[in-house]
C-alpha cells in the first residue's frame, strides 16, 4: 500500500448561495484546490453528494462536475453515504492512490440544499424508510431520543448540550467561510425555538449550500513535484444498523467507535496523540457521543468534559476549531471534505485566529444518518 | 498493485418484482454471491444504485444493505454514476482490494424502479438538468438523436438497429434471469410503438427491478482459500460532456473509447483477444456505437456487422450473450454488476444454452447517461 498525502485544498463559503448553482459551487472549490496544489492535471475524481436528485433534480454528479471543471475525460464518480458522503469520497480516492492505479486524485463534496426542495424529507432518506421515516420520525427527533437517553443514563445536562453550540460558534466566529459567525450564549441556545425536545434550533446544524475539495497524491509524487504535503496516516470506516430501534444502546455510536479504532490502528496512534479533531456535530448531542466513542473522554463524561472547556480551542483536545457543522454550516455532501480542508489548514499553521497551538496530528470524523455510517481520517504534518 | 479476482457471483431474476422491496432484492443477490464464493465473511461493501432517493425515498444505501445483509459493522458505501453505478461500484471495490487495504470485498448493484415513482423523470436526472432536462429532453430522445445522426453519417439502416434487439432477445430467451424471454422479429421491432423516432419500444431496454452481486478477492487470498477464480485483468473508466450538444460528434462515444483503451492497456490485450462482451444496449443504437468505439469493428460499420451476425452467439465476437439490457432487463444500478455475473458464468462455462464457445477473455462495458460515463472491465479464466 503506497503512502498518500493531501497536497492542496479549497472550499467555498458555506451558506445560502442563491446566486450559484450546484455545479458553480463545486467548480469554485475545485479550482481553489487545484490552485493550492499547483498541479497541472488530475487523474481521477471522487465527488461526495448525498441526495442531489431530491435537492436539485440532478444525478450523475461525478461526470457532471468533471465536465464543468474541464477535467473530462478523466474518470469521475459520485460517492454517497448520507451525511458522510464527503468523508467516504476522500476514503475511496485514498484507495485509488494507495493502490498505485494513479498518482493525483481530487476528492470533493458538494450539496445545494436551498433551491426549494423539501429539505426535511430529503434528509430523512438517510434514515430507515420502512421502519423510521414511514412512521414520521425525522433527524431532529432521532437525535433528540439519543439526547434524552444520554441525559437519563449519564446525567448529561441541558446546559452541557448547549455548551457544544456555544464553543462551536465561538470558533466559527473566526472562520471566514462559516455560515454563522455570531457567538451564542447558553441562555440563547436553551431558550431558542424548540425543534425536538430537548434540542432547540441552536442545538442543530443549519441547511446550507457549499463545496469543499482536496487533492490527494502519492507521497512519492508529492516529493517529486516538491509540493508541501499533509500525510494521511489512517482511514477507518464502519456501519451500524440504519434504524435506531435495532441498537443495543442508542447512546453509543458503534460505527464511530469502530471507525476510529480502525483509523488509530492504521495510523499507529492513540486518542492521546491527537492534537485536535473535526467531528460531526450535526446536533449538539452528536458531538458529545462522538468525543466519548472516539476515546477522547470516558463514556458518559462528554457533557462535563465539554462544560469544563476541555474541547475548547485552548483546551487539551480542541474539537471543531472550524466552528463545526453548527456554525460553519452543513451542506451534507461537502461536510466530510470541509473537515479535511480545516485539518490541512490547522496542520499547515494557516488557520489564523482559530489556530490550534502545536498542531501535529489532526483527526476528522464524519457521520451518516443517526450514526449508521462513520468514517475517520488521521493526518500528520511531519 | 495486487492482483484481484472474482470468486463468487449471484443475481436475482430481473423484472417487476412487486412482492419484494429494494433491500429484499439486494439481500437475495448478495446471499447468492456469498454462497457461491463460500466465504464466511466480507471485509467491505460497495453498492451501485442510481437514484433510490427518487425511486423509493431511500438514500444511505451502503449502510442499509450491510445492515439487512447482516454484515454490519463492515464499511459499506454507495457508488453512483447514473446507469454505470454498478460497474463503478465494482471498480472501486477492485481498488480497495488492489491497494492491499482488505482481502474480500462485495460489489453489488440494485435498483427498484417499479414502486410508483415517475421513472422517466428519475432517469432524466442522469442528463444535464440545466441544459437538457429543463428543455424537455428525455433519454429515448437523446438516443434517438444519436441514431438519426448515425444513420445520416454512416448509412446505418432501421433494420440494422432492429437486429440488435432481435439478437439480444434470442440470447435472453435462454437466460432464466431475464425479464423478457420471448424472441422478437425485425418486423415486430420496427412496427412496435414509437418512443422517439426512429426508436420504438422494442429498441429500448425496459424498466426493471433487480440486483446483482459479486465477491472480489486478492488472488493470493483466493489461492489460500482454494476458491476457483476469474481474474480481473483490467479496469478502465472515462467521462465525456454530460450534455450531447457539447460534443464534437454525437455518433462517437468518447468515454467508451477511452475507457476501453485504458482497460485494454491495463490487461495487455486487444479487441481481437476478447472472446465475448457484455455491453450497454440501453437502446439498440447504443450497442452499435459501443461495438465500434470499443474497436470490435471499424467506425460506422456497427450496423452491418450486427446484420451479418458477427455479434451473434455463434459469431466471431458474441455481444450480450445474456440478452443484454434489452431482454434481460435494466434495473439501472444493478446492470453493470449483472454484466459481470454473466461474464463469470461464461468464463466458468456454466452459461447453459447461451454458452459462448471457447470463452477465454470476457469484457464488460457499462455506461451512464448518453455516454458521459463509461467503465470497462476485462476478465480471464486462466
Amino acid at each position: 500500500m503506497r503512502e498518500v498525502a493531501v497536497i492542496g485544498c479549497g472550499m467555498t463559503k458555506f451558506g445560502e448561495l442563491w446566486a450559484l448553482s450546484m455545479r458553480d459551487i463545486f467548480v469554485e472549490a475545485a479550482l481553489k484546490a487545484v490552485d493550492d496544489a499547483k498541479v497541472d492535471h488530475i487523474d481521477s475524481m471522487y465527488v461526495g453528494s448525498m441526495t442531489p436528485g431530491l435537492f436539485v433534480g440532478q444525478e450523475h454528479i461525478g461526470a457532471l462536475m468533471s465536465d464543468y471543471l474541464g477535467t473530462s475525460p478523466i474518470p469521475a464518480v459520485r460517492v454517497e453515504s448520507a451525511c458522510c458522503s464527503g468523508g467516504m469520497a476522500f476514503r475511496l480516492g485514498f484507495f485509488e492512490v494507495a493502490s498505485g492505479h494513479c498518482d493525483i486524485v481530487m476528492a470533493g463534496g458538494v450539496e445545494k440544499m436551498t433551491d426549494g426542495a423539501d429539505v426535511t424529507y430529503a434528509l430523512a432518506t438517510a434514515a430507515d424508510q420502512e421502519y423510521e421515516v414511514y412512521n414520521g420520525i425525522t433527524f431532529p427527533g432521532l437525535y433528540a431520543m439519543i439526547a434524552r437517553a444520554h441525559m437519563h443514563k449519564y446525567g448529561t445536562t441541558r446546559k452541557q448540550l448547549a455548551m457544544v453550540s456555544v464553543k462551536n460558534h465561538r470558533n466559527g466566529a473566526n472562520n471566514p467561510n462559516a455560515q454563522f459567525r455570531g457567538e451564542v450564549t447558553v441562555d440563547q441556545v436553551v431558550n431558542a425555538t424548540m425543534v425536538a425536545d430537548p434540542l432547540t434550533v441552536l442545538d442543530s446544524s443549519p441547511v446550507s449550500d457549499g463545496a469543499a475539495c482536496v487533492i490527494l497524491a502519492s507521497v512519492d509524487m508529492a516529493k517529486k513535484l516538491g509540493i508541501p504535503m499533509i500525510r494521511v496516516l489512517g482511514t477507518g470506516a464502519a456501519t451500524d444498523t440504519l434504524a435506531l430501534h435495532a441498537r443495543d444502546d442508542i447512546t453509543t455510536l458503534k460505527a464511530v467507535k469502530l471507525s476510529a479504532q480502525a483509523a488509530y490502528d492504521m495510523a499507529k496512534v492513540t486518542p492521546r496523540d491527537v492534537s485536535f479533531a473535526e467531528v460531526h456535530d450535526c446536533f449538539s448531542i452528536a458531538e458529545i457521543c462522538v468525543i466519548e466513542d472516539m476515546g477522547f473522554v470516558e463514556k458518559g463524561k462528554g457533557g462535563s468534559f465539554t462544560e469544563q472547556g476541555r474541547t475548547a480551542l485552548e483546551g487539551p483536545i480542541p474539537v471543531n476549531p472550524s466552528g463545526g457543522l453548527k456554525s460553519k454550516g452543513h451542506p451534507v455532501g461537502a461536510t466530510g471534505v470541509a473537515q479535511i480542508v480545516e485539518t490541512v489548514e490547522q496542520l499547515r499553521g494557516t488557520a489564523g485566529k482559530r489556530q490550534v497551538k502545536n498542531a501535529r496530528i489532526g483527526l476528522t470524523q464524519n457521520m451518516g444518518g443517526s450514526g449508521a455510517s462513520s468514517v475517520v481520517h488521521i493526518f500528520s504534518n511531519t
